[in-house]
């Protein structure tokens, strides 16, 4: 919708307490809209103080509802790591997730104080913006939603920071444009993006970033650290012995991963409206907690299961970029997931050291697949080579064939 | 085929010149077989010397007959990287595809010498004996195969290694049954693995395994190394500006990836015949270009090739590994590779350190379909933030429907 | 196991009252085996009399149990129709689908008797030998399997019918190896497989079959029959108003597609093993089932739920058709298979007519997401024309980016 | 872009002589934007004379072009059969493909005529504007497209077929509204697509549709027909024993297929936009020679190659639906289906009877892979059923370990 059509509305806005959101929030209320503000507590590293938001907003005439979304933000970073579901193989969609936990928390909150319009303050170029349309519309179907930086009046107002620097400063609120900034963040439990300005260059080299969660490699230490995790059926339930919630979990792996240079990936990836787009993508626990449960997988899941897994691993990767989280085929995926994470327990000790993870030993997993005997090229029990023969000659016949009927190629 | 079936025949026998391929060949020579030993130049970095294979052979009584394989490891190591064709997400297959290039190249020397029977000296248990007999069915299908340790007889009288060393020595031959061994390993061009002994067990740590093409991380340089490399279509054409051909360029990122510790893994992987299997793994070299070549690729491929691409990958790895490189399926997913491949013309420039490649820059990728001008957030030009809701209005109609079908699930 | 290494154990064997069955019984209990016969009642149309089966395998010396597994193979075909679950595109899997049953249901009552190896007298070329192996080995992993015609003693003693058949009237048996046959049948509630003999050349046309539970179009009634089935969550509930448990279901819709010359197919399919086979399919039920329940599919899927669906559906086809029916990725592929059919409720009537199966309408559907507003070329409600303005400004985007880079190819 | 940025531009705009076509040239003309008029022969069996569409077109005050894509059109519709591209698993994306055919056909002609624009009149809720759009921008990205039926000033103006008669009727020119028609129609060489109107309603049944290329089953002859058909590499090259061309075969095809009530069907399918659309679709020669094509593919393609193909196909017709046809991921698939149809060659026979095709026989076709002798279950020669015992034994490693490991599932 337009702003033009706001009018008899009651809109919840969600907002950072930047200068975008101060911008539109102002404009809305000079206009004489209804607006309430609304902000996630997704355990954001970089916001010291998300408490500060609500004061930031004050002089903007609206009040500002904190929800608290931390746990259900680590609730749903474990589905991400149980299902491996990282998106063009590496990102693990921590904005896109984040999206949908938001719109999932906020919408209740809107609804009980009357909001009809969901409005947000993502640009009219990016995922976001689709995301955010898409979650309510899933959600709250009877909700409107307001995109401001699609809206043409606000476009042709606000072009740019300093024209919002100037406006707010006009009605008497603080503001500046900031000076030039390398690239923009956003930040959850999950892990933080980096993205615009400077790296959009691709001649730009991935270490411009600074990291917030962690370091790069080569700030971290000079020694290997141990680290420990227990899952049971594909959850993070003890870490170094220690029993965890997905909330402490989280934030403890994030911790150690971060301060060993874990997680940090450059990406040119494929956005939901088809353009592409650089980022770099800080997740130190993510992919610490992800490539320790891929050590169990390894060993309880068999090759079909495996090949399936996958896929639906993918898929469920694609669904959360693309604001389908809550979508019938991602919630099929997450069933299956579950059928092949069951038995997924196991004791997993890796050595890290300056972004790399070692593995050091798989314990206590007690569906493993993986047997000694079998797999042993010498042992005397287990697999029979003899049974090998026969084997080799059943497929011999399908070889064969596809000889004789002239099929086979290697003049690569 | 059986041991007692070899009468008659002649057997091209493939040889590395340890103690399995005296005690094989010796025996058959024993027992009155024809024999002619064959061995493959792999340019595999374990061997020094691999005319050094005939001498330890001579003493058997039989030819040894080396076929220089080099160039059709780079090119068929090529094909992989072009392919991104790792087995399970991480094993460069190197194992695999040494299986295809050496039956591939054996089997026409053993043809001009009239063996009718190729013969192996694989385990009854693993996947090597699959792809031994699957490349020769397929590559030849008249011949046929004498798998030892897949035989009665021999698996009676040598059951292990002490009884091949007996049996050498009463025969004249000098042998020792060797020390205990933490691991076996198989090389070549493309890469190490390591398996079997110590490593069965998921309790030992993957650090166990001494590098033979590099370092592991801890002991690689303190500072960064910058690399580059140009692509044309998929292919490593220069590097560091220097033209190579894909051998010289396998050498070269095989030293400079694996000072730098890149590419060491650990699987636990699915064999062909059902069973799982625990590696190490070393490629520097692969990876290091695999990397490179992944970041031309997100820049030229859009998002349905990229879908395609990663289908196409998985297959690929799949066949090789499994013993058919030349199979129908293997040869179509390669022709839609070449297609993808095509625009992946581009100069990557990363930095090594410790295990990490980072991203420096991509450039002169003129098929790159990334605009920053359509990406940016900021910029006025490009895709137009107005269009957007239309878009968004379209994609609105079928989310809603499905939210007032009841089909949408958010309780996670 | 062979038949030298049968003493001690107590054999399960599954028999049909055929020759076969007769003959390898005997055999057993003339070597002093213990031996109990099996069979299942699947609600096979070409056995009048399952009680029969006992009275013929009386001579032989052993006990005939008899179980019912009529409403498991019933419910076992739900499953199937609900995950569209067809082999190579087009057969329903009759045969594979009840050897899953017909081992599940077995096993107990083998190991009830104190058996302790389970005998089938599948041959030692085609697929059944390798279901009722696996579904002994996955089900009952303390069991053995015994396989007498893939024994060498077995197949030396009885290379065929006439072997026998001597043999039988030896011992006193009635026997006769019986006339030529065109083809043989395989039999069960979910339909007729035929194959071998005449069928294996494909110069045989399929009609040569004589179809069981109905007839070939050519001899179906001149005019069109109507036909009404509700389903719930995928599942069929009532046919014709009328309520149905799943046995009902089956044996209804069999009567009245057969009747109507639906479900014939012929095909040359992919077995487990790698060979290829030529068989006709005769499953009217199933068929007719599967295609209403499609209609229902086609309403509440969504784009994506439609492409994951189609992928399970492929998977399940294929795992029951190799012997994992019970498998991890097969339970998985079913619980996403629920999700996606749970809004599968709705009522479709059709048309039958000499093979042909015509839509007439879909009613009752609560949960499809198929707006005839939104559809309408005409209409003036729903998806609003301008909004697609944006749409496709967007995506020309993406598609001017590819034509610029030069990725575009039309010269068909 | 929009009716008011016309103004300098020169439009080329496809027009079928309907009234639609009528409307929007006149009115272009009225205000002064230059005009050209093309439409395509595109061998539609519902359009007697193409050229008379010239004639209608002529008072509106522009030229008229007519461009022969008749055997455009033929070899698209190969590339279809090839690929055996059926949308949403039965429809043969008539209209998808001539949008294809039908841009690539016309931009070149309106490009030597000096347009700059090309115009269409496909409404703003389906898909063909999207397809017209996509390969405009692809094939010509510095053409610009008008899309008059998502313009706001048009829609507003014309929001109904009698406000187009009334305005044609003021300037003019002979035009009537028609009277209420039951559905839409859109026919090419390929086949009909039947939508809109009555059928939109899923109480409508399908066979309210008159076919126009054929009959359905209960009006097609009472005895079966036989056809014959060879293909080379998976083209149609003669039938019934007389060489054809593309366009000759798809014409006899249509014929003879249509004749005997072959290729229609009904379809509730997921279009482009998100939304749901009905339509009956028509296709008999396409059916009959895909169909026939398939029996060769059968005998050709091995398991793994099946599989592939399968994947390839329906990702070929979701491009060619979405208006993808000449995109990177089509064309990588079209490489790899021309590997794995390079063996199909074979004739087939079959008998047509009622909308059923039945299997005759498949004849000369040397690079099949089915053998009769390892497929059967009684021959003494091919596969050795003593080997499947090794196979067996082989495999049941990993069903115990399943088992064992508590990963199996039959609580069904």
């Amino acid at each position: 919708m337009l702003l033009s059509e706001l009018n008899g509305e009651t809109v919840g806005i969600c907002v950072s307490g930047g200068l975008d959101s101060k911008t539109v929030t102002r404009k809305l209320v000079d206009l004489g809209v209804e607006v309430v503000c609304f902000t996630a507590d997704l355990a954001q590293p970089d916001e010291d103080d998300i408490a500060g938001v609500a004061e930031k907003m004050a002089p903007c005439g609206a009040e500002t509802v904190i929800v608290d979304l931390k746990h259900a933000m680590a609730e749903a970073c474990f589905g991400m790591l149980k299902a491996q579901a990282m998106y063009d193989g590496g990102y693990w969609n921590s904005t896109g997730l984040a999206r949908a936990v938001t719109v999932r928390g906020l919408v209740p909150a809107m609804q009980e104080r009357g909001c009809t319009v969901l409005a947000h303050g993502a640009t009219g170029r990016g995922n976001d913006q689709m995301r955010f349309e898409r979650y309510t519309n899933v959600l709250a179907p009877e909700m409107k939603v307001f995109s401001p930086w699609r809206d043409p009046a606000l476009l042709a107002e606000f072009p740019g920071r300093s024209q919002m620097a100037d406006y707010l400063q006009r009605v008497g609120i603080e503001a500046f444009a900031g000076g030039s900034k390398r690239y923009s963040t956003d930040a959850n439990l999950a892990g933080l993006s980096y993205e615009a300005e400077d790296l959009e260059s691709l001649r730009t080299a991935c270490t411009i970033v600074e990291p917030q969660m962690g370091v790069w490699p080569v700030d971290a230490p000079d020694r290997p650290e141990r680290f420990t995790v227990r899952f049971e059926s594909g959850r993070a339930v003890a870490i170094d012995g220690k029993a965890v919630d997905p909330l402490e979990a989280l934030l403890t792996v994030n911790r150690i991963g971060g301060r060993n240079g874990v997680g940090l990936k450059n990406a040119l990836e494929n956005r939901i409206v088809g353009t592409k787009s650089r980022g770099v993508y800080e997740a130190p626990g993510m992919e610490l907690l992800g490539f320790c449960l891929l050590q169990v997988y390894q060993a309880v899941m068999d090759r079909r299961a495996t090949a399936l897994f996958r896929d639906l691993s993918r898929l469920v990767a694609d669904q959360v970029y693309d604001g389908r989280a809550y979508d019938p085929a991602t919630r099929a995926a997450h069933a299956a997931i579950d059928v092949l994470a069951a038995p997924a327990s196991g004791t997993v000790t890796v050595d890290l050291y300056k972004g790399n993870i070692h593995f050091v030993s798989l314990t206590d997993c007690p569906q493993s697949i993986y047997n000694e005997a079998d797999s042993s090229m010498e042992a005397s029990q287990g697999l029979n080579p003899e049974s090998s023969q026969g084997y080799a000659e059943v497929q011999s016949v399908e070889a064969r064939a596809l000889a004789r009927a002239g099929q086979i190629w290697s003049d690569q």
